[in-house]
């Protein structure tokens, strides 16, 4: 092809840029926004500028149900096959999420008309999102608020992290937690449960207007309780008001509850070399894409592209399918359990009782709760599916060997777990500390630092193929076995501290 | 409107956007630079061509100070109604800041028949931008080397950290730190004390020339002492030699003392749900845009738009003023005090004395020191200058819950504070350690740790409406609570032990 | 100029590109790939999209060696003079690359007709940039192997990190630890050594194939030993498959291994003034460009323009010669070590020994091991390397001062942990520690974090001009005074109670 050709082509290319965008912008010229939504933003519009704006910006704002409907499935951000005729021919607005299914949502108040609620629900995006919707209420996620808050275990450690401490007769106590520190710590990322207490009447720039109480609000943590029964909160990862599919797929979006020492999956990212191709790469990579493309789309996996995302190559073949059950891929549970196992069956892990009758999958000696955990070849298949995302960079003996490594990690990680947990329960039995609760003493925090921070951190680096010192010296195996270390010095002063006193006596 | 015609505006629009650029550098084309800067620069250019480049980018070298006075007030950048003739009609260059009040400054020199100075000051800034050197003047920050070293309590800790340990007779003292040390460590921060210790000749690429020989220098502290007598840096946030008002808006820069333990904010909002909108729209927003329009320029929050910047909404009415006294929006001082209380009046705290003689603002058993706090109606005014700027984005009932949270958080910690001193103190009166210094031992260290630390962190995760795990399990109220237990361990072990020797005695 | 002839000007300019872009598509159209690399690709195309489409967008996929040779000295990426016919004029592809030098590779397996092997080393790379391997072959990183299980003091180390623990008779014990642990622990950095352990048959989507049994692999480790022979692995820094420059001169690179507490380099940066400025202005600058012109393509230094970078000034002289060892302008080893002093004669570090015997570069009091380190003159050399880059930007006194401040940390610090390990040893030679493995003790671990940790962030902090917190609060003074300070209480309180329960019998 001459060179002539190749300009005018270019000409020709910037024309219909040029074209598209002129017709793209008429699109929105005429956007069909409902006389409710239209009513809503006449107000809101001046007092609640940045919202707005992030909802202009947004694909809600610009493309009707009807419209989204129309493309192939492997396109579709839609999955409901039915949605209700009045929802539509309409861009969805505010009122199109707030003002649905009232009766259900207790935060339901009488507004200039109309009856609106406050916290929009997975319910309320089900109507468009049926199937991820569906998907999350198997996550474990959709079930955070009572896997803590109903988990006898877990609530001990919550009481003192969050309560009050005060002492009486040289012992420490910890008074309950107020539902104000609770929300802003563990329920933060949990989620809280959202009530209405009542209404009240304010003062606002229109007039005086009756708004209700809410306790737990605001809140978007996985695993909200909504007033309209609900749980989880779509706007944890799709936030307020652009619900961008970018957003969900960027692992910064994660850190916002993956970067702690219990669960350094951001850190981890961040520092190993699929983090680094992102981190050179990302401004270049088409984020907005459905389905998403390896090689042309994105070069190196984000935490959605292994976890979540519908994954396809240049033919439009599929390697992974979309999923908002985020262990669909994953046959191991690595974090907030003193030992790995397989995941478990259900995502209500509340429900789930050792022998010793503790609500934990496995007993203190690490003998899995077998009979609530998936089975092997359930294993296996997730790690087929996982195993055919990291096929798409990597050989298959690559692979392999990535996931002897991970296995050979659990095994002895746990056996670690194990070495300090024989420790802490001769501690107990010789009286050294008292297990009436397991979080309320040093050395039980020692203990619990093992397992809570330094293998899990240790796991998510070995699982993800590499962190740095986030498996080694930053908060790693060299925390982990220092850990144990000073149990040990503990333990010996300790009791010889007992046999002197004892002798004196 | 057709096709064509938007085909056809288009295009317009794109000659337009070339006529801009091919007007705009034209007027680069005659910048008017001084003859001295000119002079300047026919060496610099080449000695320093890193700095001078950053300085050709920015806009001191584009605009003069006559033609940014023409813009209206909400537009304006130079906030000086009266700037010297001399200096009104040619760019800001290197002449026009080092050469300034050459006789005030004692590091002034003659350089090639000039008379220059190296470090320039607040004062040298405000001949353009006077009023935002006056409010920075009532900024904590600007004393913050006199709020350090003035301090005897803080200087004990100073002292602790930065001096070199010596053992005699089994006990651990530390020297006085040197000041080549304190300037790296905390007057990095804090800003030094840069003095002139006289002047010595060098050999350079162009023959021998005197220069002055500065102590504590370099230094970029927000509370550096400068050879004229003025507080402060300006280049702390707006970096050498751009300037730019974009660096100052990004939270990144503000991570440069804002990081660690003692002042999590970075970490904290890197994490936060603003944070994460910040990390995954910056690069679209006009961070340049003065005023800055809430919504359109950006539509999450910065430090600035919290903290200091002029925000107003589309229409233009003022949201928020400019501020360079960054506690203008803020009721309560968090950080750096075992308990947290209203702002102090005043911004020099080593003038504030408690009762016990200390120079804190609240009494060991966290009683505040009332007479020198803001009252509760300036809090409020505060407050409500704040909460304005959430509105932008929040209901009115989510702003109040959130600050609810934040008040409930600060008794909270108060008391987790009180109890922990409570047991300090305990252990001092029985000489388990001695209080001569308070920082000196490693029970006193841990002590430390809980308000200087742990609860600093928690705090700021309440403050900035969520930080993930920086107010739980990521130096936040985990390890306030098990530093806590590690005291009372170490409390009860020693006591025990200064018994068993007693008796054996 | 007119408007009309700038306008003019501007639309030629925008043609230009246009024909810049067609033609430069127009190449890679008629790219020459050889007819190996076509078979590849054939099918590597579909089964690995990943790796193929960051090929294609490589600058290997798009230049011929015979073309890349045909640039100037300064502006040459491809140092080797000589290159073979068979190379010269295809693009470099997979089976350039993956083909060579079949029977160095122990690796080598038949496929499809050809011989390949699987890793790819810096031999290999060396076909067309022979003076980077050869630079780096001097380096230390080539060695981290070695440097690190070669030693036995590190070796010790690494068996208490790495090795499950297992408790008897009260004493804690650690067994060797697996190949697989190491791997992705201290040698995910350092690098493992890849074996060949057979060859084994698979079944693929194109049938049966055999491929070679690897431990040790994956990995890209800095010191890995290759199955060729050769040490270091270029992907460490130029990532595969685009293996670009640009990708190793942004510091989010670097951060892979240097950001954990013993080496924080990343963290310490990316707080610094130099950071910041990183930070903002990193999407301005030209990563590509080669040479790299100070001001003109960048405004602030990352790693590589201060330890690697060919750098220059717009009129072309230079500033800094590239170089792949990159303690070529640094004088002191400040890391990995329990006292800093002059860099090793040789990268070979096992090879050392002190007096004592033991494989470290000084003895336990601190005393340098003279006669393997680099000498005064050569220090000097070094630093004025090293100054000469900081001169773009900064004055001579800057510079200076920055210097003694560094001198002065290195020396403070080396007075702490010669008061650490002081203590420690006393601690040993009364037996309240056993000094047969000098890691396996909680006590141990106290010493080993101080020098290991945080006077290694300390000396980081000077080294790099600034780095807020992490000299001082982030594990910096603050920790290493208060682990010191942990250490007199632990000596203290066991030793009384050694004295107690002695008195007792």
């Amino acid at each position: 092809m001459g060179f002539v050709m190749k300009v005018l082509k270019s000409i020709l290319f910037i024309f219909s840029l040029i074209l598209f965008f002129a017709f793209n912008s008429s699109i929105n010229g005429q956007k069909k926004i409902s006389e409710q939504t239209q009513e809503c933003l006449d107000c809101h519009s001046d007092i609640h500028p940045g919202i707005v704006h992030q909802w202009k910006e947004s694909l809600h704002s610009q493309i009707t149900p009807a419209e989204a409907m129309k493309k192939d499935k492997l396109h579709r951000k839609v999955s409901s096959l039915q949605i209700p005729d009045s929802l539509k021919n309409k861009v969805v607005g505010c009122y199109e999420c707030h003002g649905l299914n009232p009766k259900n949502h207790k935060d339901t108040f009488e507004h200039n008309g109309y009856m609106i609620h406050v916290v929009v629900s997975p319910k309320d995006c089900a109507v468009c999102h049926k199937e991820e919707a569906k998907q999350y209420s198997g996550n474990l996620m959709a079930h955070a608020y009572d896997n803590l808050m109903g988990n006898s275990v877990y609530k001990q450690l919550v009481k003192t992290t969050n309560g009050v401490p005060q002492t009486k007769n040289q012992s420490l106590n910890f008074k309950h937690p107020t539902k104000l520190t609770n929300a802003e710590s563990c329920l933060y990322c949990h989620g809280t449960k959202v009530e209405v207490k009542g209404f009240e009447t304010k003062e606002t720039d229109f007039g005086e207007m009756e708004f209700p109480v809410l306790t737990g609000w605001p809140n978007q943590g996985v695993g909200r309780v909504n007033p309209d029964g609900s749980l989880g909160s779509c706007t944890s990862c799709h936030s307020r008001h652009d619900f961008s599919i970018k957003m969900a797929r960027n692992p910064a979006t994660c850190s916002e509850c993956h970067k702690g020492p219990d669960v350094p999956a951001y850190k981890v990212y961040s520092v190993s070399k699929h983090g680094n191709i992102y981190n050179n790469n990302k401004s270049k990579w088409n984020w907005e894409s459905v389905p998403w493309t390896v090689g042309k789309d994105f070069t190196a996996p984000t935490c959605a592209s292994c976890h979540a995302s519908l994954i396809v190559d240049e033919s439009g073949n599929v390697i992974a399918e979309r999923t908002h059950k985020f262990n669909d891929r994953l046959a191991w549970r690595l974090i907030g359990v003193p030992y790995s196992q397989a995941h478990p069956k259900i995502p209500e892990i509340s429900k789930i009782k050792n022998k010793a009758g503790l609500q934990l999958v496995s007993e203190l000696n690490g003998e899995p709760a077998k009979n609530f955990l998936i089975t092997p070849a359930e294993q296996d298949k997730r790690n087929k599916r996982m195993k055919k995302v990291c096929s798409s960079c990597h050989s298959s003996s690559w692979v392999d060997n990535h996931f002897k490594r991970l296995e050979n990690t659990i095994k002895e990680t746990n056996k670690l777990v194990k070495a300090a947990t024989s420790l802490m329960i001769k501690i107990w039995n010789e009286k050294l500390a008292d297990d009436s609760n397991l979080f309320d003493e040093a050395i039980e925090r020692e203990w619990t630092s093992i397992w809570l921070f330094y293998t899990n951190s240790t796991k998510f680096t070995s699982a993800m193929g590499g962190g740095g010192d986030y498996g080694v010296f930053a908060e790693g195996r060299f925390q982990a076995t220092q850990t144990l270390m000073k149990m040990y010095d503990w333990y010996k002063q300790h009791s010889k501290m007992k046999k002197l006193s004892a002798e004196k006596k």
